[in-house]
């Protein structure tokens, strides 16, 4: 028995995310996960359940996503790699495929996780809006000051309460997470991002904290607000949960 | 009675093309001037005839397609270029909207036109596949040499018969045109463009010029074979018609 590990990119447009969903008297709905597990089945001729590490919401997208799975016959990974890419649709990929340790846990291993927040700006204008990159960015009316948006995103590296920046009923016992770096840069003439990477992040955070730096790039908010919305644990105290086309998971990290 | 010239970008994957085309007993085809059309309808409560000035075929893109149309109410063009871009569906946009001359005519008097090819290569690996650009690219399994095709694209610079690179049953009268630029680069790893401008182009003429680049690029022909292909016009000594999800047509000029 070996445990393999594939690093999966995918458009996440026509998902609805990562994780299986089978809802009762339903077709199962088209998720990465379903699809994978459909090709895996075809290739290896068995039956595996895949583990992901990042359970990415409807129409998020990835370029690093880190999936486990124990397989008990003797394809070479070379093989497998290019025969799932052939059984795979258009969406989605199979970046990288090596040998993990037995015990290797997509989730529980992972030291940091790097996330992508994609924006159009001064979309306004409609000579702005996104055409060929229209499924891979959040489109905003506001034109935003890269320059305020960089120091907000500073204000949060560090370990910290992040309740504000989760989604009510987040589901998790501590809202404490650290955040290793935040920075914001424009790429290209009407495009901003912002890049986070930490420990690990609550449900919607990097959105959160995506529609916060929207209001300080807007110049709503100052960026020496942002230690006070942190330390009030107050959702209403963030800005607004951006929509999911705008994000990319990035990389997933391992000591 | 005013002339009015829009600037038009679009996403071809899912026209059939610019031109409309209504098939006796069946619905209109979905193409560009077909959706342009019934929004000029909705937003200027007339019918408007437009004429484009590159007839892109099925799945071509556009950054800087020219379309011309009389217009006979007070619209102003920025309320004009912002009810149409609210109209039009998302992967049609105008770019510019300005008053032209009267008697302008966007095929007749435009002096050159250019064209972007570009290509994803060395994709028989399958981590080479494009994922995030798919709709813009022509996948090769081949790894490029982009020095051997720049080599090879110098060569097709200046006033020559192209009737070699030309579809057959082109239906013009002469195949003589002026190519005043053709530059290869390389934007990205895995990622080779090709951008072709002059006088005017025939049917397929950029697709096959992409597709000699590409033998130019495998090493199958020398970059100093390009004159004796273009010399035979014979369409049997040029390379393939690249499929025209890879081209856009970037720009129009007019004197």
């Amino acid at each position: 028995m070996r445990r393999i590990r594939l690093q999966l990119a995918y458009d996440g447009t026509d998902f609805h995310g990562w994780q299986k969903q089978h809802p009762p008297d339903a077709m199962p709905l088209r998720t990465v996960q379903e699809v994978l597990e459909a090709a895996l089945r075809r290739v290896l001729r068995a039956d595996v359940s895949t583990q992901g590490a990042s359970r990415t919401d409807a129409g998020v997208h990835a370029r690093g996503q880190v999936v486990a799975f124990d397989y008990d016959g003797d394809l070479e990974l070379e093989p497998m790699l290019c025969a799932l890419n052939a059984r795979l649709p258009d969406d989605v990929q199979v970046v990288e495929a090596d040998l993990a340790d037995e015990a290797f846990n997509p989730i529980a291993d992972c030291t940091s996780k790097g996330y992508r927040y994609t924006l159009a700006h001064g979309c306004r204008d409609p000579r702005n809006r996104p055409l060929f990159d229209r499924r891979c960015v959040a489109v905003t009316p506001y034109t935003l000051d890269p320059t305020l948006m960089q120091e907000a995103a500073g204000q949060f590296v560090g370990e910290h309460d992040f309740a504000a920046f989760a989604r009510i009923n987040h589901g998790r016992e501590t809202t404490v997470r650290r955040i290793d770096d935040c920075a914001v840069s424009e790429p290209s003439p009407g495009r901003i991002t912002i890049d986070v990477s930490g420990s690990g992040f609550l449900w919607n955070m990097v959105r959160i904290i995506a529609g916060t730096l929207l209001e300080a790039g807007r110049g709503r908010i100052q960026p020496t607000d942002i230690p006070s919305i942190i330390a009030s644990s107050d959702r209403a105290n963030a800005g607004q949960t951006m929509p999911p086309e705008g994000l990319c998971l990035m990389w997933v990290r391992y000591d």
